[in-house]
């Protein structure tokens, strides 16, 4: 097989790195107290807590769910392939919506399974009919890379139609949407909901997941996960971070108000930008190839995600600082 | 399934534990150094390399082996992961000596593969005839929970037998023993290493571990792990640790001798001590049972691990600090 390719991770220091959806803000205060705490206390040793329960109470305060209901994964991943693991046989079939996340087909291939991917509606909705016997169904909500977001309507409707296929909402941009899928869970026994601290938390170096599902579910997939997946500095940065709630709504207002700003400026260059309830924007052109542009702002030490599936192309931007958007839109403008 | 049952990680910090192969003795200053400076340099919003190239460059020269030849993981449990998942179909077949690592079985019983189990001969070689048509064979060396050591001719003559079997040598314990298998390497195409830096590193806290073997084999399970597998303070912590090797030698050589000091101190004890090349010791006794010696420690704040092979059961003592090993001996007299 191929392997997955991640986005490309430059050493260069001087790069604008808008390609992976970094946030570009660091993380929490408290996130660097935490891990020093960590430091002095001499838990490098010792093994982590196995199921990360210190992690599990304080975000199932902040989601409102029962500890018992959150597995925790070294970035969701992690959580991604022991779903796979757990529900996938060899020859099952994933399916998820496309274009998305092409990391669902890598683990269909890794797991010896079959992948059937379905197009978006035009409107960016889930069309039917879907396939049947699928053994687990990824569908990122909000997606990438055009970070739309299937209505709450029709995602309640649709998951009643695939019951009891085991549905995963990859909500690994939630925090920057209106709506998630968390009210979801208790009408929805096999819906699994993934999240990620990577974007909206800033520590995408940290490598922290987790998944919400039934504690029934969590306790199967808590067999499958290796047992001491997370590590105690991530264990600990994780939950400083969650536990801050107020300096993550500062984060996410200032990530969405400069998204609001790129949008109509993108598009006054000539970009067919898809409205986003992410922290990136997709953005295509009609009137010329995108990969030049890529390249050629890639030339200008500014590295976009180029992204093509089967001839649909186009540049999926996250959104960076206010200063680093300026330097990208002066860019594009000379270009 | 069942599920994987690691060793108990109590919270209680007066407690003496010794039930998990931890290093008594905190890791190199430099390790902290390390994350230090990781801290200030912005990197916990990034992704980390996803191979982890510092930490190959800096093994290989310790090693000295290629770094092409080195993949990382987070523990080295993350490795056996990737290795089943890469080496093993659906009603495959993994082949392990016996009393041996416990996980091997779980991660055949998570792939819905056949686990065969072969006892070591009487002097803890391997005993033929082996299974033929394994996937993949895991022979942990040093050996948990009995801290032996299959000789390099037997394993060299063994391996050759069951070759072109994909063999992985678990050596998570090899800093604590006179030989490791990386000269076999070059001879043998399909063999593997596997090591972590949770014992002799003093490393648990932060999942680190690697495997070994050729650049092709390294390639090919690369694309089987996840992408950001290893996070960055974790990179930064390993690859500072195992570049001290003067602190390494400087802990392991104390490790050592207080493990020498242990065997004929419990051997008095009346245990049946098997000679050690780990940070360990596995104690049985003919007297009488050793389940309530274990119970009977707990209860006294010491935490041994107890261990029962189908009614083949001993404790398994990790080798502590001297302070604790004392202590441990004068309760084990007052019992």
């Amino acid at each position: 097989m191929k392997g997955y390719a991640p986005g490309e991770q430059l050493n260069d220091p001087e790069i604008i790195k808008l390609n992976t959806n970094e946030n570009p803000y660091p993380p929490s205060p408290r996130v660097f107290e935490a891990i020093q705490a960590t430091l002095t206390s001499n838990k490098l040793r010792k093994y982590p807590e196995p199921l990360g329960d210190t992690f599990r109470r304080a975000a199932g305060k902040v989601l409102g769910v029962d500890p018992e209901c959150i597995l925790i994964g070294n970035g969701s991943d992690d959580i991604l392939t022991i779903l796979t693991r757990a529900f996938v046989p060899e020859s099952g079939l994933i399916a998820s919506p496309t274009p998305s996340y092409i990391l669902y087909k890598s683990l269909a291939e890794i797991q010896g399974a079959r992948f059937q991917a379905v197009p978006f509606t035009e409107t960016w909705g889930i069309r039917l009919p879907w396939p049947t016997g699928a053994n687990l169904i990824f569908v990122p909500n909000p997606n990438s890379p055009t970070g739309t977001l299937v209505s709450p309507a029709d995602l309640t409707n649709w998951s009643a139609i695939v019951d009891p296929a085991p549905l995963v909402l990859d909500e690994a941009y939630a925090d920057f949407a209106d709506w998630n899928g968390l009210e979801m869970l208790e009408h929805r026994p096999n819906l699994i909901i993934t999240r990620t601290l990577s974007k909206s938390y800033s520590l995408a170096g940290i490598r922290f997941g987790f998944a919400v599902a039934s504690p029934e579910i969590i306790r199967e997939l808590s067999k499958v996960k290796d047992s001491y997946n997370c590590d105690v500095l991530s264990l600990a940065a994780a939950t400083a971070a969650i536990e801050d709630q107020e300096y993550f709504a500062g984060v996410r207002a200032k990530i969405i108000a400069t998204r609001e700003r790129m949008r109509p400026a993108l598009a006054e260059l000539g970009f067919d930008v898809t409205p986003s309830h992410a922290n990136f924007l997709w953005c295509r052109r009609t009137d010329r190839p995108v990969k030049p542009i890529y390249e050629e702002l890639k030339r200008r030490k500014i590295l976009v995600r180029y992204m093509n599936y089967d001839g649909y192309d186009g540049l999926r931007i996250s959104v960076g600082s206010d200063a680093e958007i300026d330097k990208l839109l002066a860019e594009l403008k000379t270009l």
